[in-house]
């Protein structure tokens, strides 16, 4: 086989045969293919497309470049979710050790940030101690002791995958359904999760920006699960506001122990019992309802002991910033639009995110938001409340936001469950 | 500048600006963008195209990557042909010193074989002693004392091409005319030349197989003449059958001498006639018939100039291969077809060609045309012979010429001129 023949193949418009696809993968994990040939190759495909069958293919031959994690140890159902990534999404935080109060296991493998939008990790390692590198062995430890476990994915798992996003990042090929969904589904089905809830965000703060996008996204990653027989579903969830109040790390922990504790903002709740009630029952497990596992604590205790497991400290307080700034609101009136894309790059400039993967993030930077789209406000009352260690960071968040918010009529804005597919 | 931001706005559709042109051709002759960057772009400017601003842009900033030559020391205009490669073509050998016999000085920068095209270096230099490198003084002295010189480009010429080229050679982004078209023309306007024609070869053993592409790849060179104040002309031209009777490296050496004794297969002549009037009606040089040129002894004394200051002897045998084989006509009638890949793919497996960039070439291998298309043939005479060094690459050849000719009624054939673009 010849990488030429390979990359001519699906420049001209045709399908790759199930034989060049293991090849091509196999070959650029093992370096022979080069990367400009790898890099032209993704080009046609995002300018080509792939089908239904090439995509099923291409994410195989990514899950068999590594290992293939197996629960079949546990005793109970194992199911996941996996968000394409949002500002304030913080679901995950709540979302795992609940799913586990009522029955499941959830092998969650996250990621960190990058640009405006923020990562479980990051956010998790705000919790003095807490570990993000589990061996397989100690993934399994934990999710036998709590339940649930959120923890870094291991280079064993989808090796192409990740030399290959490497290099997508930098030859503007990132933007190709087909390979977005299989870097996701083939991460997720090595994972070993018996079932999976895919959250595809839409709007200014996701990667999908019209619901057209997103569902075309979820109908692939849906099909490709299908094809693996993974029980998957999709929900298409607004992401033109942020999720909940909170952007950034330890603030976004704090609203998560809020929501456990059964408290904390309603889109937060709604979204997290949504995500949690499919996951449950993808897992074929419909005896308890979440919500009870908020109100009678027992989420609570599988998140304080999934944290202290990883070696993380429940009860030490949060890092906070060393500064804090006060947005006030202009006029008085109903608050009609709060970018998401405006807040997130705020809090990505105040120190939350990184700009380079070796980057450090601050634990105690991000912005906490006082109202939301629909809200009435008060003219002089604190609208956002940014906070940084670094003060210097102050005037290009402040740029970030101008424009991002709208104080007038009635909002219009994208329910916060916009569809499902399965 | 960014590189992703260059290659998002060619792969989206867009037209590139300028500075991005500029910016993108000098970023990656310096190395400050990835090969697998700069195949990502060439893959979508494969598949996006670029319009004709674009293109002269692009060919300006490969030649502003290196050195221009020029020769304005010279007391005779200049005037130079391209050919797109073929399989017979050695066109340029006859032609240089006959365009320099009748007033012009031809300063010729040649190529080597790739593939089932030959190259013209590798035919002269079965010259014994001919010298393919020249400094650029040495280029003006034989220029000077012959009135033309045929040679290899130097490094500091457009190295912006010499990079993208090689990495287009191995990322399956050859086939693109802007970027064809571009690296021609660049290569072309650097050597410094007043006047060119572009003999665009259309068929089997040609690059572009219909005269559409053909004609497209043209007017897109001639605009970037025009563009650049290169007065420019091109000529579509036949290669569905071998050029002339001889194919291979000595053997073409041969019938080149022929024609420049007045000798010769007609078509190369017809050929050689008719470019030759086109570089010196482009020079503004009308006063001397070329036909008269080869009548009267005067280009072969340019020729035997030429080939003695680049350090070769024109008195000297030509190399001959050590076994022939003989392929004999199977019926008598007429020959209605020679396929020109067929029998350029036979020579290159007897060894004529390289495999390689890095291998040799085989000065006496090759094949030499008893018939051409419309001759009349009798059962059990020579049609073909074969010339090799080693006789295990006969097998081989030979099936490369199964089904690469055809005897029968009146043969259906591109006529050897096609077009004229200008």
């Amino acid at each position: 086989m010849d990488a030429i023949d390979v990359i001519r193949a699906k420049r001209d418009g045709g399908a790759l045969t199930p034989e060049q696809i293991d090849w091509a993968v196999d070959a650029y994990t093992r370096g022979a293919i080069a990367d400009e040939q790898m890099a032209a190759l993704a080009m046609a495909i995002l300018l080509r497309g792939m089908t239904r069958p090439e995509v099923a293919r291409w994410t195989e031959a990514m899950i068999r470049s590594g290992e293939r994690m197996d629960w079949s140890a546990l005793d109970r159902p194992t199911t996941d979710k996996h968000s394409t990534g949002g500002v304030g999404d913080k679901i995950t935080l709540p979302l795992a050790p609940l799913v586990a109060a009522c029955g499941a296991a959830v092998p969650q493998l996250s990621g960190r940030g990058l640009g405006h939008t923020g990562g479980t990790l990051d956010k998790l390692e705000s919790i003095p101690g807490w570990r993000a590198s589990l061996s397989n062995a100690e993934m399994l430890d934990v999710l036998r002791s709590a339940g649930a476990v959120i923890c870094a994915a291991g280079s064993g798992l989808a090796p192409a995958d990740r030399k290959l996003y490497a290099l997508r990042d930098v030859t503007g090929t990132v933007e190709s359904i087909p390979l977005i969904a299989s870097s996701i589904m083939s991460k997720k089905i090595a994972e070993g999760t018996g079932a999976l809830v895919l959250d595809v965000k839409v709007g200014s703060g996701a990667f999908m920006k019209t619901a057209d996008d997103a569902r075309e996204l979820a109908e692939t990653m849906v099909a490709i699960g299908k094809d693996h027989g993974l029980r998957t579903v999709a929900l298409l969830t607004a992401m033109d506001r942020p999720l909940g109040n909170a952007v950034g790390n330890a603030v976004e922990v704090a609203e998560s122990v809020e929501v456990l504790a059964g408290g904390g903002p309603s889109d937060v709740v709604e979204l997290t019992l949504a995500l949690a009630r499919e996951m449950l029952a993808a897992a074929g497990l419909s005896g308890k309802d979440p919500a009870d596992a908020l109100k009678d604590g027992s989420a609570m205790d599988v998140w304080r002991r999934m944290i202290s497991a990883q070696g993380g400290d429940p009860d030490a307080p949060l890092p906070t910033a060393r500064e804090t700034h006060t947005v006030t609101t202009p006029s008085t009136g109903v608050l009609t639009r709060l970018d998401a894309y405006g807040v997130g790059v705020a809090a990505w400039r105040l120190g939350a995110g990184r700009a380079r993967k070796e980057d450090p993030v601050s634990f105690g930077a991000g912005i906490t938001c006082h109202a939301k789209p629909g809200d009435t406000v008060t003219e002089g009352q604190p609208l956002l409340t940014l906070h940084t260690d670094d003060e210097t960071r102050l005037p290009r968040a402040l740029e970030s936001l101008e424009g991002a918010y709208e104080i007038g009529g009635p909002p219009s804005l994208h329910p916060l469950l916009i569809d499902r597919i399965s």
